[in-house]
């Protein structure tokens, strides 16, 4: 796969890189960004002229939509440099289509494939020396569109800014992850916006999450929100459960997110002779299979932690400790994954591309 | 009742005010500002120095936590100038317990009272020009608050912007207003943020009401996600079902926003001998009263369109006319409730605050 890079992009550079004062063995994840960022307007029914030019804060009126209504989406993606000094991206054309899949649910309009497309390469590209060599080091990418019309009236903005930064990062999750099992709150409702990535979705579970860590754990996994018996996503990840050799998860909805780390776990796993049942995974038959054993593995998966283990659940208060065991699903597919993403193992399926 | 005012404002004035370039007579709901704008940062765990400034755009840096997570939230309030010139506030108290509600479930930090009610105080009064007298005529008030921390870590920011912005009103809804009932989509979920004004709750709304008006219906009446057999809210308003000489409406609960003109319906109703049932309104009851003649209006209750009678409604693809009446529930607690807010009737509940 090559990526579309016709699109004509305005570039103005930055007098002089930040480049030398980043330490980069110790980077907090999402707060250290790049010097440059990728900006396109729409207004009047189309697309404005792309520019690529010095990160910096930008101006809004206070009665910008997005600030009252939240017509906001985004999307995660990294770059990842291998031993040769190329810089490649892990399926870029997944983040697009669900990136106008989450325009579409919130009445945004759609970006051009060649302006997506051409923005990241031409914005990587000039960041090159930002991607560092080396397994965990990645470049973490942030396409986003916010509404930036103005009017404290609950409509559909005109107007609207599509962006792109870039942020060096080592890995999103760390420590041992307890998670509760979700009784009462939930992200997403039945024709809602769950399958989105809308902003609102995520900071609505900032609260339940703190509530969760006020208890010693790190992440919910979310619940249908109707019944509260089927598990369908862990934190701001996709989850799977291992119960003796075969994998389960959730199949994605219009409440669950279609994630891409998830269907590449699933793929690779099929690949590699390892069970994957996509079906609704129930409440009960996972705590069932924590009190006789046959529960081996939790594990969110998403881009920016890859795969997260989790060590153990509560539910209904009582805590379900998971078993240590030594042919970790998880860390294998997490290495599976992760070499095909640096360069390390060939890409079977033809993921990876490079900029 | 009166605003507690006690809090230090800075204010800064502008150098001529913009108002005699506005229109009073045409104006577009929303998109007219006053001269001034009350902002109070949040940061150190505190709120800062409380300013009043000339209304004016501001930067943020792109990776800001409400364009990322959509971490905002808003209240919607109006200010009426009586006969005499005093300018006065509808239940200012009600508003200011429902943002502080809304801040904790999205993880936000609640406002101290003083700063809420001082800001309002202080930045009416110096715009007490722009509230114009004469029925119908309003300044729209809108306070909000959004996640200003810079980062893209999916966590509640630590720095928070809460401003007040106004904006001189007329009506807010025209024409006649046909409504679906929604039979797929929905607003909130069990667990979830609707009981809030959050952000994302509006822009969620975006799509199936552009779907809704593509076929001919200006808002949706919003169904619970599990079943889609409970009325809960049409458009972003409360909504109240009229059978026979009885009101219904829903109880408010964690789906339902618990509306200032909902409850001030409800106690002018009471208190002028109309019958109000607050129970859960089933889809299939509205049908058969549609179908038996017993169904005699619809209409849903909000700040900004303070009543909105709906003329008709879509369910399963059949659409129910509602029968044009004389002694409109809608129309007579509308017009009961507006005098008591321009101070044309007496104020039997201690509703109204003078600024």
């Amino acid at each position: 796969m090559s990526l579309k890079n016709t699109h004509e992009i305005d570039i103005v550079r930055v007098s002089s890189s930040k480049i030398d004062s980043v330490d980069f063995d110790n980077l907090t994840f999402g707060t250290t960004f790049t010097d440059h960022m990728f900006v396109c307007d729409f207004r009047e029914g189309k697309w404005q002229k792309a520019e690529i030019k010095p990160y910096a804060p930008f101006l809004l009126d206070p009665s910008a939509k997005v600030f009252h209504y939240g017509q906001a989406i985004f999307e995660g993606m990294k770059a990842y440099k291998d031993e040769s000094d190329d810089v490649w991206l892990f399926r870029p054309d997944q983040n697009f289509e669900r990136f106008n899949k989450s325009a579409k649910r919130m009445a945004m309009p759609e970006v051009d494939e060649e302006i997506f497309m051409s923005g990241l390469h031409q914005l990587i590209d000039l960041e090159r020396e930002w991607v560092k060599k080396g397994l965990g080091n990645t470049l973490y990418i942030r396409p986003f569109m916010i509404a930036i019309g103005s009017g404290v009236i609950a409509a559909p903005s005109t107007q609207y800014r599509f962006m792109i930064i870039l942020s060096p990062a080592k890995s999103y999750y760390s420590g041992e992850v307890k998670v509760i099992i979700a009784e009462h709150y939930s992200r997403a409702a039945n024709g809602g916006i769950g399958a989105a990535k809308a902003a609102g979705n995520y900071s609505a579970q900032f609260y339940p999450t703190k509530l969760a860590n006020e208890r010693g754990f790190q992440q919910i996994i979310w619940t249908d929100d109707a019944t509260h018996t089927k598990l369908e996503e862990a934190g701001t990840m996709n989850v799977f459960f291992r119960i003796n050799d075969t994998l389960y998860t959730a199949p994605t909805s219009e409440r669950i997110l279609d994630g891409v780390t998830r269907k590449s776990l699933i793929d690779l796993a099929k690949r590699d002779g390892i069970d994957v049942a996509v079906r609704p995974v129930l409440v009960e038959e996972i705590i069932e299979a924590a009190k006789d054993g046959s529960l081996k593995e939790i594990f969110g998966a998403g881009t920016a932690a890859v795969v997260n283990p989790i060590v153990g659940f509560s539910y209904q208060d009582t805590y379900y400790e998971l078993p240590k065991i030594e042919n970790s699903f998880a860390l294998l597919l997490k290495e599976k994954l992760t070499k095909i993403q640096y360069k390390l193992a060939e890409d079977t399926f033809g993921w990876t591309v490079k900029i």
